[in-house]
């Protein structure tokens, strides 16, 4: 048996690389994870996408997420909980609903690589071995490259670094030794700790027909970015956002010669 | 007129999206730099994707690489030198190239917004207000998405930062703050440099059929990478590689409860 993890790219339909539609044609089987939120349209786009380049008697199957808790205390450890009862809904899927021979796969919202858990549930079963499996990583448009190619900036400065980062590490502190941070899985605490002195570059529901793009210094548009944040989640009942901070050179301590 | 910055993706033809072959459809004239280095390989990956999905009758035009000192004391001041020799250089083939109501495009490997310079070009030019144009960017997949897919594993560990660095900037130090770090442009010192205790992810020519890969602890394989690196250069007269260093937790300091 063998598994894709295919990164689909960060919204919009096009972002799919030939490889991932390659990909896609080659599958057998394709499990979805029923989030249990009202993420319809990245539903709609995973059928959209199979439907165009899936093979003729592709199947579906559906998982259902694990419950999770948001906000938890114990980050880190929750979302090893999570991902261990998630690897074991997983690992049911490809044992019941994928023959050997067969071709499974995971289609992942933007990059498989960054801010996704779905390569560390496929090591945990394969650690477990009770399923036997090979896997490859299709490679994915993030929301990151689409982030900045939508506001037409690089993401670092020449000969400079860019960290990403989370919300809940950004609202900690911002990170030593960067000017130029991005920012996922922000619930909102790290856009208000951001500092007033840097320039923010955010997105969200980069690529789709829903997209919002705003710029700016952060002292000038975080109100306006924290009032569209709240007004899209409520229409749409999620959100998936992320942004640039990039903050006056040398910040980061003067110039070196590097 | 109209200009794309095209990402083309990390050296693999099929890291092509549709949306970045939809915009080869739509250009008239492509715009090529030699790099007046035995770089032939990524010329012949543009040609072949121009004649793959480029539309009848659609040109290409060469400009002619201003020279780099590789090996600056005073790295930021000699590339900004250096890129404005070049936005001179890019300015006139726009001019010279590129009619009113046509579209033109540059195929930049990997991602246009990840250690690229395109984009700060076109600013640079249409700041001088010489030629006037629009420009739209096509992300693209980087050799950081790349690397990362073909080892499979992710770039950040659950609810942590990762860092994209340069090759000079790691042999100062090791960044603060993360204990996962993604080196580019390295022409050896960060090699080097890299701490024995952190878990190497390298490859070079990625997504090509001179694809090379090694993995493991620092300290076992430096030594085959330098070597690698350096058999691999005196046969191609180039390379192109990019490293993941992953270093035990908490080296960062104590986890936190973000």
């Amino acid at each position: 048996m063998r598994i894709y993890v295919i990164g689909i790219g960060a919204g919009d339909p096009d972002h799919l690389t030939l490889q991932a539609a390659k990909a896609i044609g080659r599958t057998d089987v394709f499990f979805l994870m029923d989030k249990g939120e009202a993420k319809d349209s990245m539903i709609a786009l995973r059928r959209r996408l199979m439907s165009s380049y899936g093979r003729p008697g592709h199947r579906e199957v559906q998982g259902r997420d694990p419950e999770r808790d948001r906000a938890p205390a114990d980050y880190p450890g929750t979302v090893a909980d999570w991902r261990s009862r998630r690897s074991a809904v997983v690992e049911e899927l490809i044992r019941d609903h994928l023959d050997a021979g067969q071709t499974g796969a995971f289609l992942v919202w933007g990059d498989p690589t960054l801010y996704d858990s779905t390569i560390a549930i496929l090591d945990e079963i394969l650690a477990r071995g009770a399923v036997e499996f090979t896997y490859e990583v299709v490679p994915g448009i993030s929301s990151v490259s689409a982030l900045a190619a939508k506001h037409r900036t690089p993401l670092n400065r020449v000969g400079r670094p860019v960290q990403i980062t989370t919300g809940r590490r950004l609202a900690e502190s911002w990170p030593d030794g960067v000017d130029d941070v991005v920012v996922m899985l922000d619930s909102g605490p790290g856009l208000a700790a951001a500092p007033d002195d840097a320039d923010v570059y955010w997105g969200a529901y980069l690529g789709t027909a829903d997209e919002l793009l705003a710029a700016g210094p952060m002292a000038q548009v975080r109100d306006e970015i924290a009032d569209r944040r709240a007004r899209a989640r409520a229409e749409h009942g999620w959100i998936m956002d992320t942004y640039l901070l990039r903050r006056p050179d040398g910040k980061d301590g003067p110039e070196t010669t590097a």
